[in-house]
Protein backbone atom coordinates (compact mmCIF):
# COMPACT_ATOMS: atom_id res chain seq x y z
CA UNK A 1 0.00 0.00 0.00
CA UNK A 2 3.22 1.74 -0.28
CA UNK A 3 3.74 4.94 -2.80
CA UNK A 4 7.20 5.52 -2.11
CA UNK A 5 8.96 8.71 -3.83
CA UNK A 6 5.83 9.85 -5.06
CA UNK A 7 4.26 12.72 -3.39
CA UNK A 8 0.36 12.98 -2.91
CA UNK A 9 0.25 16.81 -2.92
CA UNK A 10 2.81 19.44 -4.68
CA UNK A 11 3.69 22.84 -3.33
CA UNK A 12 3.07 25.96 -5.87
CA UNK A 13 2.72 29.54 -5.32
CA UNK A 14 0.03 31.31 -6.65
CA UNK A 15 -1.15 34.85 -6.63
CA UNK A 16 -4.86 35.63 -5.09
CA UNK A 17 -6.79 38.06 -5.38
CA UNK A 18 -5.06 41.12 -4.05
CA UNK A 19 -2.04 40.24 -6.26
CA UNK A 20 -0.38 38.72 -3.28
CA UNK A 21 1.78 35.73 -3.43
CA UNK A 22 0.60 32.59 -1.72
CA UNK A 23 2.34 29.09 -1.26
CA UNK A 24 -0.30 26.16 -1.79
CA UNK A 25 -0.03 22.74 -2.53
CA UNK A 26 -1.86 20.78 -5.16
CA UNK A 27 -2.98 17.59 -5.72
CA UNK A 28 -0.79 15.51 -8.20
CA UNK A 29 -2.54 13.07 -10.67
CA UNK A 30 -0.39 10.38 -12.78
CA UNK A 31 -0.75 8.11 -14.73
CA UNK A 32 -0.76 4.29 -13.51
CA UNK A 33 -0.54 1.36 -16.56
CA UNK A 34 -2.50 -1.70 -15.14
CA UNK A 35 -1.29 -5.04 -16.55
CA UNK A 36 -2.24 -8.11 -16.07
CA UNK A 37 -0.07 -11.06 -17.49
CA UNK A 38 2.09 -8.82 -19.78
CA UNK A 39 -1.34 -7.72 -20.94
CA UNK A 40 -2.08 -3.84 -21.15
CA UNK A 41 -5.80 -3.03 -19.45
CA UNK A 42 -6.17 0.29 -18.75
CA UNK A 43 -4.54 3.79 -17.59
CA UNK A 44 -6.09 5.29 -14.92
CA UNK A 45 -5.20 8.75 -13.57
CA UNK A 46 -4.34 8.45 -9.96
CA UNK A 47 -2.95 10.04 -6.73
CA UNK A 48 -1.07 6.98 -6.27
CA UNK A 49 -1.91 6.43 -2.37
CA UNK A 50 -3.32 3.04 -2.43
CA UNK A 51 -1.82 1.62 -6.61
CA UNK A 52 -1.88 -1.89 -5.70
CA UNK A 53 -5.22 -2.17 -3.57
CA UNK A 54 -6.50 0.28 -6.80
CA UNK A 55 -5.13 -2.47 -9.68
CA UNK A 56 -6.78 -5.32 -7.35
CA UNK A 57 -10.50 -3.27 -6.66
CA UNK A 58 -10.49 -2.48 -10.76
CA UNK A 59 -9.63 -6.03 -11.52
CA UNK A 60 -12.31 -7.15 -9.11
CA UNK A 61 -15.22 -4.34 -9.65
CA UNK A 62 -14.34 -4.71 -13.76
CA UNK A 63 -15.02 -8.46 -13.38
CA UNK A 64 -11.79 -9.16 -15.28
CA UNK A 65 -10.49 -12.03 -11.95
CA UNK A 66 -12.71 -13.61 -10.14
CA UNK A 67 -11.39 -14.78 -6.99
CA UNK A 68 -8.75 -13.07 -5.20
CA UNK A 69 -7.11 -16.40 -4.54
CA UNK A 70 -6.17 -16.65 -8.75
CA UNK A 71 -3.52 -13.26 -7.67
CA UNK A 72 -0.03 -14.67 -7.58
CA UNK A 73 1.45 -11.02 -7.36
CA UNK A 74 0.86 -7.16 -7.61
CA UNK A 75 3.93 -5.08 -8.51
CA UNK A 76 3.97 -1.15 -8.61
CA UNK A 77 6.89 0.28 -10.49
CA UNK A 78 6.83 4.40 -10.60
CA UNK A 79 9.31 4.42 -12.61
CA UNK A 80 7.22 3.52 -15.35
CA UNK A 81 3.96 4.25 -13.92
CA UNK A 82 2.62 0.42 -14.63
CA UNK A 83 1.47 -1.81 -12.04
CA UNK A 84 2.05 -5.72 -12.85
CA UNK A 85 -0.32 -8.27 -12.19
CA UNK A 86 -0.17 -12.09 -12.38
CA UNK A 87 -2.74 -14.58 -11.95
CA UNK A 88 -2.44 -17.77 -11.70
CA UNK A 89 -5.58 -18.58 -14.08
CA UNK A 90 -5.20 -15.58 -16.60
CA UNK A 91 -8.49 -13.51 -17.71
CA UNK A 92 -11.06 -15.38 -19.90
CA UNK A 93 -12.14 -13.83 -23.15
CA UNK A 94 -9.66 -10.67 -23.13
CA UNK A 95 -11.19 -9.53 -26.26
CA UNK A 96 -15.13 -9.67 -25.12
CA UNK A 97 -14.10 -7.59 -22.08
CA UNK A 98 -11.73 -5.33 -23.75
CA UNK A 99 -14.68 -4.92 -26.35
CA UNK A 100 -17.12 -4.51 -23.92
CA UNK A 101 -15.29 -1.61 -22.30
CA UNK A 102 -15.24 0.39 -25.48
CA UNK A 103 -19.12 1.05 -24.77
CA UNK A 104 -18.62 1.69 -21.39
CA UNK A 105 -16.18 4.39 -21.38
CA UNK A 106 -16.68 7.46 -19.52
CA UNK A 107 -16.53 8.81 -15.75
CA UNK A 108 -19.67 7.15 -14.53
CA UNK A 109 -19.80 4.27 -17.21
CA UNK A 110 -16.95 2.14 -16.30
CA UNK A 111 -18.56 -0.79 -14.30
CA UNK A 112 -22.10 0.05 -16.64
CA UNK A 113 -23.33 -2.21 -19.54
CA UNK A 114 -23.08 -5.90 -18.77
CA UNK A 115 -22.88 -5.68 -15.17
CA UNK A 116 -26.73 -4.28 -15.42
CA UNK A 117 -28.05 -7.59 -15.33
CA UNK A 118 -26.44 -9.09 -13.08
CA UNK A 119 -27.47 -6.45 -10.48
CA UNK A 120 -30.63 -7.96 -10.49
CA UNK A 121 -28.86 -10.75 -8.55
CA UNK A 122 -27.97 -8.21 -5.48
CA UNK A 123 -30.26 -7.77 -2.88
CA UNK A 124 -28.75 -6.54 0.83
CA UNK A 125 -30.84 -7.67 3.80
CA UNK A 126 -33.22 -4.31 5.21
CA UNK A 127 -30.68 -2.96 8.03
CA UNK A 128 -31.45 -0.59 10.98
CA UNK A 129 -29.86 2.90 10.38
CA UNK A 130 -29.41 4.73 13.43
CA UNK A 131 -28.91 8.21 13.41
CA UNK A 132 -25.80 7.92 16.32
CA UNK A 133 -23.79 5.71 13.98
CA UNK A 134 -24.04 8.07 11.31
CA UNK A 135 -22.71 11.01 14.05
CA UNK A 136 -19.81 8.84 14.70
CA UNK A 137 -19.34 8.08 11.54
CA UNK A 138 -18.58 11.71 10.31
CA UNK A 139 -17.30 12.48 13.70
CA UNK A 140 -14.45 9.71 12.55
CA UNK A 141 -14.19 10.56 8.81
CA UNK A 142 -13.55 14.34 9.16
CA UNK A 143 -10.27 13.23 11.15
CA UNK A 144 -8.98 11.97 7.83
CA UNK A 145 -9.25 13.42 4.27
CA UNK A 146 -5.29 15.16 4.55
CA UNK A 147 -4.89 15.86 0.66
CA UNK A 148 -7.75 17.28 0.49
CA UNK A 149 -7.34 19.53 3.12
CA UNK A 150 -4.13 20.34 2.03
CA UNK A 151 -4.83 20.61 -1.72
CA UNK A 152 -8.10 19.71 -2.32
CA UNK A 153 -9.10 18.31 -5.98
CA UNK A 154 -9.55 14.81 -4.44
CA UNK A 155 -11.95 12.68 -3.14
CA UNK A 156 -11.77 10.62 -0.13
CA UNK A 157 -13.65 7.22 0.37
CA UNK A 158 -14.11 5.53 4.18
CA UNK A 159 -14.86 1.72 5.03
CA UNK A 160 -16.26 2.03 8.65
CA UNK A 161 -17.53 -0.39 10.87
CA UNK A 162 -18.64 0.85 14.21
CA UNK A 163 -16.27 3.30 15.59
CA UNK A 164 -13.80 1.98 13.18
CA UNK A 165 -12.28 3.89 10.42
CA UNK A 166 -11.00 0.20 8.82
CA UNK A 167 -9.55 1.51 5.67
CA UNK A 168 -9.50 5.11 4.26
CA UNK A 169 -8.34 5.71 0.79
CA UNK A 170 -8.17 9.54 -1.12
CA UNK A 171 -7.99 9.90 -4.90
CA UNK A 172 -8.52 11.83 -7.72
CA UNK A 173 -11.56 10.39 -9.33
CA UNK A 174 -14.26 8.82 -6.69
CA UNK A 175 -14.49 5.60 -8.24
CA UNK A 176 -10.79 5.23 -8.23
CA UNK A 177 -11.02 5.55 -3.92
CA UNK A 178 -14.11 3.04 -4.11
CA UNK A 179 -11.86 0.44 -6.24
CA UNK A 180 -9.05 0.59 -4.11
CA UNK A 181 -11.33 -0.06 -1.31
CA UNK A 182 -13.45 -3.02 -2.59
CA UNK A 183 -9.39 -4.45 -3.65
CA UNK A 184 -8.90 -3.81 0.28
CA UNK A 185 -12.30 -6.28 1.42
CA UNK A 186 -11.23 -8.42 -1.14
CA UNK A 187 -7.76 -9.01 -0.06
CA UNK A 188 -8.45 -9.12 3.26
CA UNK A 189 -11.78 -10.93 2.80
CA UNK A 190 -13.93 -8.64 4.55
CA UNK A 191 -17.64 -8.96 3.87
CA UNK A 192 -19.54 -6.01 3.50
CA UNK A 193 -22.40 -6.92 6.01
CA UNK A 194 -21.84 -4.62 9.46
CA UNK A 195 -20.55 -1.72 7.17
CA UNK A 196 -20.81 1.95 6.32
CA UNK A 197 -19.23 3.25 3.37
CA UNK A 198 -18.74 7.06 3.42
CA UNK A 199 -17.85 9.14 0.35
CA UNK A 200 -17.04 12.93 0.00
CA UNK A 201 -18.35 12.21 -3.78
CA UNK A 202 -21.41 12.29 -5.25
CA UNK A 203 -23.62 9.38 -5.57
CA UNK A 204 -24.24 8.26 -9.02
CA UNK A 205 -25.38 5.55 -10.41
CA UNK A 206 -21.81 3.84 -10.34
CA UNK A 207 -21.18 4.59 -7.06
CA UNK A 208 -24.24 2.95 -5.99
CA UNK A 209 -23.79 -0.63 -7.90
CA UNK A 210 -19.90 -0.50 -6.66
CA UNK A 211 -21.25 -0.50 -2.86
CA UNK A 212 -23.84 -2.85 -3.27
CA UNK A 213 -21.64 -5.25 -5.25
CA UNK A 214 -19.35 -4.78 -2.24
CA UNK A 215 -22.13 -6.45 0.15
CA UNK A 216 -22.47 -2.75 1.95
CA UNK A 217 -25.83 -1.87 3.54
CA UNK A 218 -25.10 1.59 4.11
CA UNK A 219 -23.74 4.88 1.71
CA UNK A 220 -23.03 7.86 3.23
CA UNK A 221 -21.92 10.85 0.84
CA UNK A 222 -21.21 14.44 1.94
CA UNK A 223 -22.55 15.62 -1.27
CA UNK A 224 -25.76 15.20 -2.98
CA UNK A 225 -27.40 12.17 -5.15
CA UNK A 226 -28.67 11.44 -8.64
CA UNK A 227 -31.80 10.07 -9.28
CA UNK A 228 -30.59 6.79 -11.09
CA UNK A 229 -28.24 6.46 -7.91
CA UNK A 230 -31.92 6.83 -6.02
CA UNK A 231 -33.25 4.17 -8.08
CA UNK A 232 -30.78 1.14 -7.66
CA UNK A 233 -30.44 1.84 -3.88
CA UNK A 234 -33.85 0.98 -4.09
CA UNK A 235 -33.21 -1.70 -6.53
CA UNK A 236 -30.73 -3.29 -4.66
CA UNK A 237 -31.77 -2.42 -1.00
CA UNK A 238 -28.77 -0.05 -0.62
CA UNK A 239 -29.54 2.95 2.45
CA UNK A 240 -28.56 6.05 1.09
CA UNK A 241 -27.56 8.91 2.76
CA UNK A 242 -26.66 12.32 1.12
CA UNK A 243 -25.85 15.51 2.28
CA UNK A 244 -23.92 14.68 5.43
CA UNK A 245 -22.10 17.03 7.32
CA UNK A 246 -22.01 17.69 10.78
CA UNK A 247 -24.91 17.30 12.04
CA UNK A 248 -27.19 17.77 8.80
CA UNK A 249 -27.93 14.49 6.70
CA UNK A 250 -30.74 13.48 4.20
CA UNK A 251 -31.89 9.71 4.28
CA UNK A 252 -32.79 9.24 0.36
CA UNK A 253 -33.82 5.94 0.69
CA UNK A 254 -34.54 3.14 3.55
CA UNK A 255 -36.22 5.96 5.31
CA UNK A 256 -38.16 3.12 7.18
CA UNK A 257 -35.05 1.70 8.81
CA UNK A 258 -34.01 4.84 9.91
CA UNK A 259 -33.72 5.06 14.21
CA UNK A 260 -33.78 8.72 14.88
CA UNK A 261 -31.92 8.26 18.14
CA UNK A 262 -29.84 12.04 18.28
CA UNK A 263 -32.42 14.05 16.96
CA UNK A 264 -30.29 17.20 17.01
CA UNK A 265 -31.69 19.89 19.88
CA UNK A 266 -31.83 23.24 18.41
CA UNK A 267 -33.18 23.79 15.09
CA UNK A 268 -31.07 26.00 13.04
CA UNK A 269 -33.63 27.17 10.03
CA UNK A 270 -33.07 24.51 6.82
CA UNK A 271 -30.28 24.41 4.55
CA UNK A 272 -30.58 24.77 1.05
CA UNK A 273 -30.63 21.49 -0.82
CA UNK A 274 -27.84 22.12 -3.24
CA UNK A 275 -24.69 22.78 -1.82
CA UNK A 276 -21.08 23.07 -2.24
CA UNK A 277 -20.21 19.80 -2.06
CA UNK A 278 -20.15 18.08 -5.31
CA UNK B 1 -30.28 21.35 -28.26
CA UNK B 2 -33.90 20.41 -27.27
CA UNK B 3 -34.45 17.64 -24.60
CA UNK B 4 -38.28 17.29 -25.24
CA UNK B 5 -39.69 14.83 -22.47
CA UNK B 6 -36.41 14.43 -20.61
CA UNK B 7 -36.38 16.01 -17.24
CA UNK B 8 -33.09 16.78 -16.04
CA UNK B 9 -34.49 16.64 -12.19
CA UNK B 10 -36.48 14.58 -10.15
CA UNK B 11 -38.72 15.31 -7.16
CA UNK B 12 -37.92 12.79 -4.21
CA UNK B 13 -38.99 12.97 -0.42
CA UNK B 14 -36.30 12.44 2.25
CA UNK B 15 -36.02 12.27 5.85
CA UNK B 16 -33.91 15.07 7.29
CA UNK B 17 -31.83 14.79 10.52
CA UNK B 18 -34.73 15.63 12.30
CA UNK B 19 -36.38 12.89 10.86
CA UNK B 20 -38.64 15.34 8.78
CA UNK B 21 -40.00 14.42 5.88
CA UNK B 22 -38.86 17.38 2.81
CA UNK B 23 -39.66 17.36 -0.59
CA UNK B 24 -36.53 18.21 -2.77
CA UNK B 25 -34.83 17.61 -6.10
CA UNK B 26 -32.24 14.86 -7.28
CA UNK B 27 -30.42 15.34 -10.98
CA UNK B 28 -31.53 12.71 -13.38
CA UNK B 29 -28.65 11.09 -15.48
CA UNK B 30 -29.30 8.71 -18.27
CA UNK B 31 -27.49 6.17 -20.75
CA UNK B 32 -26.71 8.18 -23.95
CA UNK B 33 -25.01 5.67 -26.44
CA UNK B 34 -23.60 7.37 -29.12
CA UNK B 35 -23.71 6.05 -33.12
CA UNK B 36 -21.61 7.22 -35.91
CA UNK B 37 -22.65 4.89 -39.12
CA UNK B 38 -24.57 2.84 -37.29
CA UNK B 39 -21.51 1.98 -35.47
CA UNK B 40 -21.61 1.50 -31.68
CA UNK B 41 -18.96 3.92 -29.96
CA UNK B 42 -19.47 4.99 -26.44
CA UNK B 43 -22.48 5.17 -23.62
CA UNK B 44 -22.23 8.37 -21.96
CA UNK B 45 -23.91 9.14 -18.85
CA UNK B 46 -25.41 12.47 -19.29
CA UNK B 47 -27.76 14.91 -17.74
CA UNK B 48 -29.27 15.33 -21.00
CA UNK B 49 -29.48 18.81 -21.80
CA UNK B 50 -27.63 19.22 -25.07
CA UNK B 51 -27.30 15.65 -26.12
CA UNK B 52 -26.74 16.60 -30.10
CA UNK B 53 -23.73 19.40 -28.64
CA UNK B 54 -22.19 16.36 -26.66
CA UNK B 55 -21.98 13.60 -29.45
CA UNK B 56 -20.18 16.31 -31.35
CA UNK B 57 -18.17 17.72 -29.04
CA UNK B 58 -16.75 13.81 -28.12
CA UNK B 59 -16.59 13.15 -31.75
CA UNK B 60 -14.29 16.16 -31.65
CA UNK B 61 -12.16 16.11 -28.07
CA UNK B 62 -11.95 11.92 -28.94
CA UNK B 63 -10.24 12.83 -32.99
CA UNK B 64 -13.23 10.76 -34.65
CA UNK B 65 -14.64 13.29 -37.07
CA UNK B 66 -11.81 15.65 -38.21
CA UNK B 67 -14.24 18.51 -39.50
CA UNK B 68 -17.64 19.59 -38.73
CA UNK B 69 -18.75 20.02 -42.20
CA UNK B 70 -18.16 16.05 -42.56
CA UNK B 71 -21.31 15.49 -40.17
CA UNK B 72 -24.28 14.86 -41.97
CA UNK B 73 -26.60 14.70 -39.20
CA UNK B 74 -27.16 14.47 -35.50
CA UNK B 75 -30.48 12.86 -33.97
CA UNK B 76 -31.37 11.83 -30.81
CA UNK B 77 -33.94 9.39 -29.64
CA UNK B 78 -34.76 9.56 -25.87
CA UNK B 79 -36.81 6.54 -26.31
CA UNK B 80 -33.62 4.19 -27.10
CA UNK B 81 -31.18 6.33 -25.27
CA UNK B 82 -29.49 7.11 -28.54
CA UNK B 83 -27.99 9.47 -31.00
CA UNK B 84 -27.20 8.45 -34.36
CA UNK B 85 -24.54 10.59 -36.11
CA UNK B 86 -23.99 10.37 -39.99
CA UNK B 87 -21.04 11.65 -41.37
CA UNK B 88 -20.23 11.87 -45.15
CA UNK B 89 -16.73 10.39 -44.90
CA UNK B 90 -17.10 8.01 -42.62
CA UNK B 91 -14.55 7.47 -39.32
CA UNK B 92 -10.66 6.26 -40.47
CA UNK B 93 -9.50 3.63 -38.85
CA UNK B 94 -12.03 2.44 -36.79
CA UNK B 95 -10.21 -0.33 -34.64
CA UNK B 96 -7.59 1.61 -33.88
CA UNK B 97 -9.54 4.18 -32.17
CA UNK B 98 -11.69 1.39 -30.43
CA UNK B 99 -8.72 -0.54 -29.62
CA UNK B 100 -6.99 2.88 -28.41
CA UNK B 101 -9.66 4.16 -26.02
CA UNK B 102 -9.49 0.56 -24.11
CA UNK B 103 -6.28 1.73 -22.36
CA UNK B 104 -7.43 5.46 -21.53
CA UNK B 105 -10.68 4.46 -19.88
CA UNK B 106 -11.42 6.38 -16.79
CA UNK B 107 -12.68 9.41 -15.22
CA UNK B 108 -9.81 11.28 -16.35
CA UNK B 109 -7.96 9.58 -19.20
CA UNK B 110 -10.75 9.45 -22.40
CA UNK B 111 -8.59 11.95 -23.99
CA UNK B 112 -5.11 11.05 -22.82
CA UNK B 113 -2.71 8.38 -24.51
CA UNK B 114 -2.53 9.56 -28.16
CA UNK B 115 -3.44 13.21 -27.60
CA UNK B 116 -0.38 14.00 -25.44
CA UNK B 117 2.11 13.75 -28.51
CA UNK B 118 -0.54 16.53 -30.24
CA UNK B 119 -0.43 18.80 -27.47
CA UNK B 120 2.85 19.46 -27.59
CA UNK B 121 1.96 21.36 -30.36
CA UNK B 122 -0.15 23.32 -28.60
CA UNK B 123 1.13 26.76 -27.85
CA UNK B 124 -1.78 29.36 -27.19
CA UNK B 125 -0.66 33.28 -27.82
CA UNK B 126 -0.42 35.19 -24.20
CA UNK B 127 -3.06 36.72 -22.99
CA UNK B 128 -3.20 39.95 -20.30
CA UNK B 129 -6.28 38.58 -17.78
CA UNK B 130 -7.98 41.73 -16.02
CA UNK B 131 -9.26 41.45 -12.49
CA UNK B 132 -12.88 42.99 -13.94
CA UNK B 133 -13.00 40.35 -16.36
CA UNK B 134 -13.03 37.64 -13.57
CA UNK B 135 -15.47 39.43 -11.84
CA UNK B 136 -17.51 40.01 -14.51
CA UNK B 137 -17.52 36.49 -15.72
CA UNK B 138 -18.10 35.12 -11.94
CA UNK B 139 -21.27 37.64 -11.71
CA UNK B 140 -22.73 36.67 -14.96
CA UNK B 141 -22.61 32.69 -14.65
CA UNK B 142 -24.12 33.26 -10.61
CA UNK B 143 -27.08 33.41 -13.17
CA UNK B 144 -26.82 30.45 -14.51
CA UNK B 145 -26.34 26.74 -13.05
CA UNK B 146 -29.85 26.05 -12.88
CA UNK B 147 -29.83 22.11 -11.82
CA UNK B 148 -27.06 22.78 -9.28
CA UNK B 149 -29.50 25.17 -7.42
CA UNK B 150 -31.93 22.99 -7.95
CA UNK B 151 -30.53 19.53 -7.17
CA UNK B 152 -26.63 19.55 -6.67
CA UNK B 153 -24.41 16.93 -7.97
CA UNK B 154 -23.94 17.98 -11.21
CA UNK B 155 -20.93 20.36 -13.39
CA UNK B 156 -21.79 23.85 -14.63
CA UNK B 157 -19.55 24.21 -18.01
CA UNK B 158 -19.34 28.21 -19.35
CA UNK B 159 -18.45 29.83 -22.53
CA UNK B 160 -17.69 33.52 -21.91
CA UNK B 161 -16.43 36.01 -24.08
CA UNK B 162 -16.79 39.94 -22.49
CA UNK B 163 -19.56 40.30 -20.66
CA UNK B 164 -21.67 37.55 -22.94
CA UNK B 165 -22.53 34.05 -21.88
CA UNK B 166 -22.28 32.39 -25.53
CA UNK B 167 -23.43 28.98 -24.04
CA UNK B 168 -23.68 27.31 -20.46
CA UNK B 169 -24.24 23.62 -20.03
CA UNK B 170 -24.86 21.65 -17.38
CA UNK B 171 -23.78 17.48 -16.49
CA UNK B 172 -23.32 15.01 -14.59
CA UNK B 173 -19.41 15.04 -15.38
CA UNK B 174 -17.55 17.86 -16.33
CA UNK B 175 -15.61 16.29 -19.04
CA UNK B 176 -19.45 15.84 -20.69
CA UNK B 177 -20.19 19.66 -20.33
CA UNK B 178 -16.70 20.48 -21.62
CA UNK B 179 -17.48 18.14 -24.79
CA UNK B 180 -20.86 19.89 -25.47
CA UNK B 181 -19.11 23.22 -25.02
CA UNK B 182 -16.81 21.72 -27.34
CA UNK B 183 -19.81 20.64 -29.94
CA UNK B 184 -20.65 24.12 -30.32
CA UNK B 185 -18.19 26.06 -30.70
CA UNK B 186 -17.44 23.40 -34.00
CA UNK B 187 -20.70 23.64 -34.80
CA UNK B 188 -20.83 27.31 -34.85
CA UNK B 189 -17.48 27.85 -35.96
CA UNK B 190 -16.38 29.84 -32.63
CA UNK B 191 -12.35 30.30 -31.87
CA UNK B 192 -11.59 29.93 -28.28
CA UNK B 193 -9.54 33.42 -28.98
CA UNK B 194 -10.93 36.25 -26.32
CA UNK B 195 -12.82 33.40 -24.66
CA UNK B 196 -12.86 32.34 -21.22
CA UNK B 197 -13.77 28.83 -20.06
CA UNK B 198 -15.65 28.83 -16.26
CA UNK B 199 -16.25 25.47 -14.82
CA UNK B 200 -17.70 24.39 -11.62
CA UNK B 201 -15.17 21.24 -11.60
CA UNK B 202 -11.92 20.79 -10.78
CA UNK B 203 -9.39 21.28 -12.99
CA UNK B 204 -7.72 18.28 -14.36
CA UNK B 205 -5.47 17.49 -16.78
CA UNK B 206 -8.10 16.31 -18.64
CA UNK B 207 -10.17 20.07 -18.42
CA UNK B 208 -7.10 21.68 -19.24
CA UNK B 209 -6.31 19.31 -22.64
CA UNK B 210 -9.95 19.97 -23.41
CA UNK B 211 -9.61 23.73 -22.96
CA UNK B 212 -6.38 24.85 -24.79
CA UNK B 213 -7.32 22.17 -27.72
CA UNK B 214 -10.76 24.57 -27.94
CA UNK B 215 -8.05 27.37 -28.71
CA UNK B 216 -9.43 29.17 -24.70
CA UNK B 217 -6.71 31.12 -23.05
CA UNK B 218 -7.98 31.40 -19.97
CA UNK B 219 -9.75 28.98 -17.31
CA UNK B 220 -11.06 29.91 -14.61
CA UNK B 221 -12.53 27.43 -11.77
CA UNK B 222 -14.65 27.41 -8.80
CA UNK B 223 -12.98 24.19 -7.66
CA UNK B 224 -9.68 23.12 -7.27
CA UNK B 225 -7.01 22.55 -9.77
CA UNK B 226 -4.20 19.30 -10.05
CA UNK B 227 -0.68 19.34 -10.52
CA UNK B 228 -0.69 17.97 -13.73
CA UNK B 229 -3.40 20.63 -14.88
CA UNK B 230 -0.18 23.37 -13.72
CA UNK B 231 1.90 21.24 -15.29
CA UNK B 232 -0.03 21.19 -18.59
CA UNK B 233 -1.37 24.72 -18.38
CA UNK B 234 2.73 26.28 -18.13
CA UNK B 235 3.07 23.87 -21.27
CA UNK B 236 0.09 25.02 -23.44
CA UNK B 237 0.28 28.00 -22.08
CA UNK B 238 -3.50 28.23 -20.59
CA UNK B 239 -4.21 31.02 -17.95
CA UNK B 240 -4.99 29.02 -15.11
CA UNK B 241 -7.23 30.49 -12.16
CA UNK B 242 -9.15 28.32 -9.28
CA UNK B 243 -10.88 28.74 -6.21
CA UNK B 244 -12.52 31.80 -7.84
CA UNK B 245 -15.76 32.34 -5.66
CA UNK B 246 -16.66 35.91 -4.81
CA UNK B 247 -14.33 38.14 -4.83
CA UNK B 248 -11.88 35.39 -3.87
CA UNK B 249 -9.65 33.60 -6.59
CA UNK B 250 -5.98 32.44 -7.02
CA UNK B 251 -4.06 32.33 -10.21
CA UNK B 252 -2.02 29.93 -10.41
CA UNK B 253 -0.69 30.22 -13.89
CA UNK B 254 0.40 33.08 -16.30
CA UNK B 255 0.39 35.33 -13.14
CA UNK B 256 3.02 37.75 -15.00
CA UNK B 257 0.39 38.60 -17.47
CA UNK B 258 -2.43 39.83 -14.82
CA UNK B 259 -3.67 42.68 -14.53
CA UNK B 260 -5.12 43.50 -10.46
CA UNK B 261 -7.20 46.34 -11.95
CA UNK B 262 -10.33 45.28 -9.18
CA UNK B 263 -8.38 44.32 -5.76
CA UNK B 264 -11.05 44.37 -3.33
CA UNK B 265 -11.16 47.00 -0.56
CA UNK B 266 -11.58 44.89 2.63
CA UNK B 267 -9.25 41.87 3.77
CA UNK B 268 -11.60 39.61 5.28
CA UNK B 269 -8.37 37.51 5.90
CA UNK B 270 -7.48 34.66 4.24
CA UNK B 271 -9.35 31.66 3.58
CA UNK B 272 -8.04 27.73 3.99
CA UNK B 273 -6.75 26.56 0.19
CA UNK B 274 -9.27 23.67 0.06
CA UNK B 275 -12.41 23.93 0.16
CA UNK B 276 -15.71 22.28 -0.80
CA UNK B 277 -16.01 23.26 -4.40
CA UNK B 278 -15.04 19.97 -5.78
Amino acid sequence: MSAAGLSPSHPVQVLDEFGTPRDVHVAGERPLTLYVDKREIVTLMTLGSAPELLALGYLRNQGFVKTIGSILSVQVDWKSDSVAVTASSGVDNWEGKLAHRTVTTGCEGTVFGSLMEKLDEIRLPPVVLRQTEIYHTLQRVNEYNEVYRRAGAVHGCTLCRGDDIEIFVEDVGRHNAADAISGHMWLEGLPGGGRIFYTTGRLTSEMVIKVAMMGIPILVSRSGVTWQGIDLARRMGVTLIARAKGRHFLVYHSARHALFDAIPQARPGHRAEANDGD
